[in-house]
Parts: structure tokens; sequence; C-alpha cells
């Protein structure tokens, strides 16, 4: 029985394009199926490339000659962005092709559409999107394929290794911005770090994750959203004293009501305190970690890297090998229509720099009690004379929020305070 | 376009059993096809459930009658044990049925014949065992899956949560004894503990992933097994002020020779010093936790739940929807014949129990000379001062149990010393 080679076409041939390829002419164990890559689209042939292009692959800057070969079953997308790149999978799923992308804007702003025309193509085409999340960590074939019994109460990850890292050399004393020009110069923060530093990343992965997870389409653009630019080392002292990192997550969590988790589904991007001895507080340096909480299996994590050139590649070529061999879910499970919250409830840290003065702790005193907010703690360090955090018991997060925000208009605050959730256990 | 729902016989009705039959009496997201049980062997079929058995369900105490069903597509094997197991599962497969079994045992000992068996059935049968190892962590499809373009050079587990629940307990303060006691009234720890507290357990699953992980068949009862039975309360103590903590771990390493790895492979089980920073130091509980070293993807882990009649379950229903829509690897990944080295390197720790005496550190010293063992530091405790501690630099095993040997021969020795080794980051 001879089974003819899966000959893919391939988008891009950048970092992780050239991880794919190098991985794909090395030994795979793909016992069914040899696996080849005639033909990689590229903006400029006349580039050199930093791998070995084989004799059977032609570099072209023509798509449509790979979109329009019929040889070609699979199209690995690997060039980035969302303009072209969605026409680009779009065509060739409508060509009947299989799709492998590893393009995580591509997948949070369009699942939706996608699915419905894998869906549309019946069984002729699959989908694979393993490296648009957390590069290395197989979450996505994990929630396709382990939770089809179970129930999921909460999803939540730190999904963004820039400012994992950050926040780790922050940890140990260093301030935001000597870190953030430390990882653009090792190449980890790009020349523009917003999407990285404002959570807008772990915003996009989150939501994929929470339509995974529930099945609902979540839209990215609503997602609650705080980065990381307000963490000082300041931050890491008192978080020290509770026992506790701190580290930017991406939550999705549906609400329980009566003790099932049956209410609206809440998803925020945020940093939280995480007690040292969380599961998710172990992902060190530019790691990433998912936990997921279910029914019946209680909780579940996920660690490893969450980018890199060959942690991506080698989610791009595990799901190249699950179309191969036809192992990789199609259509996508679960959908239903879950209310939407994102007025979270959970403790909160509240740090706030004043200038010295009479009466501190009354107002904070006053104005959690017009907010209807209780207490649970005042804090200051030894050290910083000039700051204090309130810790609150719990309490919505719009609450909260606004009670920082009359907090702010008090002529001895400095500036705006900073608030993050506690992490409760999952 | 209707598909024919998939109709399962089960064997045995136990803790798995029903918890798989509740699971799939629930809503399943299995958008292919419907899921029934039509037939459940049993050995005493007037044996009250506690589980509601539907209308579509016959209760038998005939299991050739689900063999040779026709109708019957896919054989779950909950009852356990290998002896009469292992004929059904290998009747149901030669019968050209799939089967799903959460029984490691007979994994651990046959997991090469029933390969051989699948593959000779060509793509007719699948044989899903998600459940035999870690139940609650998807780690056997994760391993099928996710590194088929990796090479792997490690995998180590927490894989037993009677002990990990018992050794969390210690640390606490109590002793084995007790410890044990508690979790036998718990229902935690059989009458007869042996295969938990020595390691047997741990050691059949260690197997089985090394299988997964390196192709390499290994010999369960080859592998160097030791238990928790003599560790103290004082032994925690120590790891503390070592900023770890004690964890019984199965391991599979492949050695490195010219920094790859591509020496020997190393498979033991004992228990170990962890850095309490290290991942698998945050398996708490009964939980269960496995890391895995890769050239592609670096370290990435799994913790959850490792038994549990849901947890377990969950795998098995997660296996059984796998088959239904065609998801399992069959065949198996890898095959290749890798030398077995069970004489693996590390640093060790090695307690001393003595009387007191003059001249101790002079004669571990000489001791430590004969065997070519360098010491890296001696420690005792404040407080308990008949003992005390030798770590040792890297060393193969074998010699320094030839040194702890000569030690307990000493007439200043109180009994046999405690080696362990000092887990070494990934």
């Amino acid at each position: 029985m001879t089974v003819k080679p899966l000959k893919i076409g391939m988008l891009g041939a950048g970092t992780v394009g050239a991880g794919v390829y190098e991985i794909l002419a090395g030994r795979i164990n793909n016992p069914h199926r040899s696996i080849i890559v005639t033909k990689i689209a590229v903006r400029d042939t006349s580039k050199p490339r930093e791998f070995n292009i084989l004799s059977h692959t032609t570099i072209t800057s023509d798509v449509n000659s790979i979109l329009d070969d019929d040889e070609i079953e699979l199209v690995v997308e690997v060039m980035g962005g969302v303009g072209v790149a969605k026409d680009f999978v779009i065509g060739a799923l409508k060509r009947g092709k299989s799709v492998v992308t590893a393009n995580k804007a591509l997948i949070a702003e369009n699942l939706t559409e996608i699915e419905n025309l894998v869906h549309e193509m019946g069984g002729r085409v699959k989908f694979g999107f393993e490296a648009a999340v957390c590069g290395g960590i197989p979450i996505i074939s994990v929630l396709q394929n382990c939770y089809n019994g179970d129930v999921i109460n909460e999803i939540m990850g730190i999904c963004n290794g820039t400012t994992n890292y950050m926040l780790g050399k922050m940890e140990n004393g260093a301030e935001y911005s000597d870190v953030l020009a430390e990882a653009q110069s090792l190449g980890f923060a790009e020349a523009d770090p917003t999407a990285d530093v404002e959570g807008h990343d772990v915003r996009a992965k989150i939501a994929i994750l929470a339509r995974l997870a529930f099945g609902t389409t979540v839209p990215v653009e609503s997602v609650p959203c705080t980065g990381i630019t307000q963490i000082s080392p300041i931050d890491f002292s008192y978080a020290k004293s509770m026992s506790c990192t701190i580290k930017l997550i991406g939550c999705a969590r549906r609400l329980s009501q009566y003790g099932e988790y049956d209410g609206a589904l809440s998803v925020y991007v945020t940093p939280m305190l995480v007690p040292n001895s969380h599961l998710l507080a172990s992902a060190s340096g530019a790691g990433n970690a998912v936990a997921v909480s279910s029914a019946n299996l209680g909780i579940t994590s996920y660690t490893g890297a969450g980018a890199g050139r060959f942690p991506t590649a080698n989610s791009v070529v595990a799901d190249i090998c699950r179309v191969s061999s036809s192992l990789i879910s199609s259509p996508f499970p679960r959908s239903s229509a879950i209310e939407l919250d994102f007025d979270f409830i959970s403790d909160f840290y509240i740090r706030i720099s004043f200038q010295d003065s009479i009466g501190i702790i009354r107002r904070l005193g006053e104005l959690a009690e017009k907010h209807e907010i209780n207490i649970s703690s005042v804090m200051q360090s030894k050290i910083h004379l000039t700051d204090c955090v309130v810790i609150t018991e719990e309490s919505k997060v719009d609450r909260v929020l606004a009670m920082c925000e009359d907090i702010a208009r008090e002529d001895w605050v400095r500036c705006k305070p900073l608030c993050m959730p506690l992490l409760q256990d999952l």
C-alpha cells in the first residue's frame, strides 16, 4: 500500500517558516505519509534564506501558483498579519486545501468565519492553528480533544512570554523602563511594544481559548484589558509580603450561580497577584502556562515555551502531521451562546502613591464605604513611605475602578492608583 | 447524512466504569456520532449499581455476548487486572473491535504485543489507553500527537497520587506510618499499599511513558525502583534547608554524549529532592505532574488529577470520542532500539543515622574516596544530632549505593543510609 506524499505549499519563510522547513527536512515521526514542501511563497525570491532549500522545493513570489496547484493538499500560512493572509487562507480552504496557520491575529478575528467555511466544505478540509496560541503548548488540540465529555468552568493563562520575562526581571528589582529596553535589545520585545505590554496579545489569545473552552465567540476589542506598564518593583515587594508574585493573566471564567458554573462568562486580561504556591507562579522567564478548571478533571495545567522559532514551528509540524493522518479535529467543538459579563468579581490589590498627609486611612475608608467595598487590609512598606496598599474583599471590578477614580481625585494622591485582582485558586 | 451511533460494550462497572457511563449519559461534545453503551459485562448481574442504567443498556455476565456482538464497534475495558482482561482486549481487537482501556498493568506488560496486533489489523481497529497513566492528564495523546517532529530527551513525572499526598503530609511533620494509616482510612491507599509506597505503580507508568517518548520497550521489572518507605520528616527539614521538597519521581532520560541526547536511556523510580521553584514541586495533594524535555519545545509540563472516578473516566470518554471520530493515533509513534542503562548519574542526598562517635566525617571521607565519589557538603540538623546528610557531586548511582552499603557496615551507623538523587533542572 503506497500512499502519495503530502505536498505542502508554504506562505512565508520567516522565523517560524524556516523552523517548520528545517523540522520537516529532518526525521518526522509520521508513519503513514511522507511530507514534502513543494513550494514556498515569499515576497522577495532573491533574498538569501537562512535554511537549506531542498531540490524538491520551489521558491516563488506568486501565492496563486500555490493556491491553484492541485497537487498541493495543504497550505501552511506563516506569513502573519491579517489582510492578505486572511484572503490566502480563505482562498486555500475554498479550493479544498487544508490549512495550518500560526497566525494568532487572524484566528482571533476570524475563527468563527473560518469555522463556518470549514464546516461548509464538509470533511474535505482540515484546519489547524495549534501554533497560534502559546507556541509550544498543545493547548488547542487539548481543548479540542480532551474535554469532550467535560464542562470547563475556567481557563486562565500566562500567554505572553515577553511580559512574563519582564515581570520576572522586575521581581528581582529592575524598573519597568530598564527591563523594557533590555527585552527590546534582546529581541524579545518589539520596537513598538504596545501589543505585548498593554496586554493586547494576551487579549487575542484568551479570546481564542475562550472560544474553544466555552464555544462562545468573544469580541476581542470588548475584553477589558490592563497591561503591565504601571507595575513597579514596589508591587513585587508588597506581593512578596503576601507570598505572591505578579503575572499578566488572561482569564475566561464562567460565573457560578447556586454552585453550578452556569452563569455569564467573564473574560479579562490583567496583571494579578498570584500565590507562589500556585502552578501559574512557576512559569518563569519567557514561559507560558495555561490552567483549566473543569467538572470532571478539576484543575489541569499545561506549561511550556510560548514563542520562539522551534516551539512554534513544532506546533505547526504537529498540525501538519495531524492533517496528514486526518487526526485533526474538524469542525470545532462546542457552539453555544453564553452571556458575556465583563464586570468580574475578585479581591483586589490597590496601590496608592501619596504625599504624606493626615487622615488618609479615614478618607480611604470613606471612599470604600461610598462604593460599598469592604477593605480586608491596609499595608505600608517600611521602605516606601509614600505608598500604601489596600486589599479589598470580593467586589465587582467596575465598582473598584470607580473607587480608584475617586481616590485619584484626592489632592494627597500623586497618580492614579494601580489596581490588580488577587488570583484565587481555581 | 445520518451516521449510525457508536455502540459500546463495557467490561466492568466499578468506580471508573460508573464514571464513564455517567459521563456518556450526559452531554457529550462529539458532533459526528452519538455514542451509546449497549451492553455492560459484570461478574454479578444482581449486584445493585450506583448509577442509573438506561433502557438501551443490557447488563450481562457473559463477556462473549459483547465480543461476538457485531453491532458493537468498541469495547471499553475498565475491569482491571491482567489475566482475563488481557484475553478480552486481545479477543476484541482480533474480532475487529476498537478498544479503550484504563488498565495500566495491562498496558505496562503488553503494550508492544497490543501494538503489533493493532498494526496487523491495519486501520480497522483503534486502541486508546489515555486513562492508563496519570488519569486526568492527557499525556498519552500529547506524546502520540505533539512531538512528531521533535526529539524527546527526558520525561519525568509524579505519577502516583497516593504517595504524593503522603509526602505532602510528611512535609508538614507527620510520620510515615501515621500518614499511611490516614491515607488508608481515606481510601487513598490500599490495605496492601506495596504497589504505591514501593514505587511499583510509578515504575509501570514510567515504562509506558518511556515507550511512547523513546519508542523503546522498557522491561518493567528491570527498572530500578525505590519507594517512599524510608523517608521521614527529618528529610523534609534537610530538604527545606536546601529550598527543596521531596517527591517520588519516575524518570526516563536519554543520556547525552558530546552535547547530543543520543546515549543510552536511563529509567528509574526514586524519591528525589526537588527545588521548590521547579514545576514538579507545584504538584500538591494527590495531583500528578509530568515534565517533558525535548529538542524543539524545551520543557513542557502537564499537571492534573492522577486518579479518581471522573478524571479517569473523562480520559476514557475522550478516547471513546477520538475512536468515534477516527481521531486516535494508530499505530503508535516511534519504534527504535535504544540501549538501556540503569546506572544513572546525579548528585545525591545521603542521610546517615549514627550513634555519636568520633571521626565520623573522616570515615565518610575515606569511604567516599574509596568509591571515587566527591562530597560537596555535609550537613547536620541542629535538632536531630544523630543524623547527618552528605550531598555528593555527580556520580553514578551504583557507585553511591555501594558506598552506602559500606557506610551501613560501620559500627557507629544505626541503619542503612537513605539515598536520594537531587533533581536537576531538565
